[in-house]
């Protein structure tokens, strides 16, 4: 199969989960004496998982585009991860609401910021299995050819890419403020073009 | 018309179809002593019918592909049979939800289980005539010529595919869990890499 | 502007749109003695209004590609145009629910009606308008030289095609049934491949 | 990067939050002695927020097409700023939302305002920064060599276009009706081809 379908198909399902994370924020209905701006700032967990989540989507689709990119042609195996991956990015919307309704409560915090996280690092291996079978078992299907060595160098920065969300998974445990923090702090510094030059996450 | 714009809009509604999937995975709200676990591990019909749908609709992309690839043009006919299709496909979003809501309710549960089933089974056949058409009555469409004995070799393996979805829609009367794991296997039957080599179901 | 971009940003509005028709068809929550399958049966102007719509979406798209079809190059009133056209689609959704949840009720039903075929004869106006444009007004921008008759001649179909919701929407004044049937009728006909050959409505 | 798949991600959302508007136009449930058609048009707010949310979008979408044509090739800091963009975009139908159902309130109804001009006001800003980076920084990413004075002009009437959101969000404080009347007026104004010829807001 060419790979431009497969472009098209995952860049569909990748640009509707960014824009479906919109509906988790919600508009709240304020009583006589309640004050809109509270109501609002009050919700300031939705707006700080919106960002780390559409960001993140944002870089898993700039890093998708450039592994499939390195393609010629795609095999059944690689449609098969390449739509794990997807699943586990479409999950995104629930995770990100899961993780803004309960960063405040007493109750569920620390499980609510496991999964969020843990949807993260899930996507995050399906991305680097993916890349695997595309530079290590599947070489003949580059669009130029790249050293052995460098394949290994662009697969290592991926893998090298799980740990800081495997930390962050580790950490709901401790903190789910924290959680959030370390996966917010990762969206921005890999959305951040001084941290890359090609070099983004995932890659 | 040729078929880039043909395949551009299936992959939309395919795309939309797969990622509103997640609107049925709702986020519980967990009172004083209950536990957000227990909550999200009591859902496990809408986790199960959510990955089985989605690998469907992963499926049914990828020999959507196949089946308008061998295609120069398309006709009329060919436009109104897809169309029909993207319908039956568009269901699945309220198919999974009614299914992820009755599996564990004592009343209810076999006509969802059906339902859920048909849905799939109505796919599988709206795909099956679609496929006997381009292959049996529009040969001058196809890209490549294929001897008449190749084509019913492809349209036999996508008729054979409705059995089993057949099977699972009538074992719904006797157990929608029966249902939901019949799809479930044939999903990830499916979608594996080796089950195939172009030879997936609908083909 | 070429118009491949204007071909993309309308196959994604209209995909998302026909697919979102989805979210009007609700699980019902069905108590300790109700019966699930009275319940969806009860809600059968859902689906009638489902596949009307659906089907209705579909013509507009094939209808649409041939229009843009025709044109080398997209000046800023046909982007103007389409626009308009876009946002009378994109209400389909909403104007699909107010009809299913109106049409069996005493009060409203009428209203109901008149809206949901208004928004078709709204849509089937907005396309002649952009048709017309197009034909009369901009020839120089077609792929190929039509004749001045034949150019007539396809814009009077489009605006025929006009008769057919101005009656049914005049017609919600006395029964909203006789509305959705004229609307479903109007859906199947144009869809079924037998009555175009490249003579859809709106051509 | 090639830009193809820029703009066809960047279609993607803009595609989505524009039809994701309409999910805000809710059905009225209609009591005994109500009346529907009161009821609706008691929901105006909701129709003006909609057909100026989706004008804007849909300028946007024009603006940022003749913005990402005149490019060859995009650098990361493009793809950065750009996904900001869709960020704020994707905001729109929460702050259509919001503004609707704040409109007519006794209270809320400046800080709604403030906020739906100020997403339009910070889309606008993020386009500027995002247009002057390409006309300023990276001239040589350009697909035909532009003078730097038609550069400059360029960059100016996309930063001319700021004045009038800031205008609306700062008249917020004084009436919310006034926010969404300069809102409305700006969306026709650009929307409308007399005012343009290539001249839209933000190029």
């Amino acid at each position: 199969m060419s790979t431009s379908r497969l472009e098209a198909f995952s860049d569909g399902v990748l640009a509707v989960a960014i824009t479906l994370l919109v509906l988790d924020i919600k508009v709240p209905s304020v009583g006589g004496h309640d004050d809109l701006g509270r109501e609002l700032a009050r919700n300031w967990p939705h707006y700080a998982a919106y960002v780390t989540s559409f960001l993140t989507i944002g870089i898993i689709w700039i890093n998708h585009h450039a592994m499939i990119g390195r393609l010629l042609q795609a095999d059944h195996m690689i449609l098969f991860l390449n739509l794990l991956l997807l699943l586990s990015i479409a999950l995104l919307p629930f995770a990100t609401s899961l993780m803004a309704a309960y960063l405040k409560q007493s109750h569920g915090q620390n499980l609510a910021a496991a999964i969020y996280s843990g949807t993260f690092l899930l996507m995050a291996v399906l991305f680097s299995i993916l890349n695997r079978h595309i530079l290590l078992r599947k070489p003949q299907l580059l669009t130029s050819e790249l050293s052995e060595q460098h394949r290994r160098q662009i697969l290592a920065r991926s893998i090298t890419g799980l740990a800081p969300y495997a930390i962050a998974t580790a950490l709901a445990a401790v903190s789910a403020y924290a959680t959030l923090a370390i996966c917010a702090a990762l969206a921005v510094f890999y959305a951040l073009p001084v941290a890359s030059g090609g070099d983004q996450r995932g890659e």
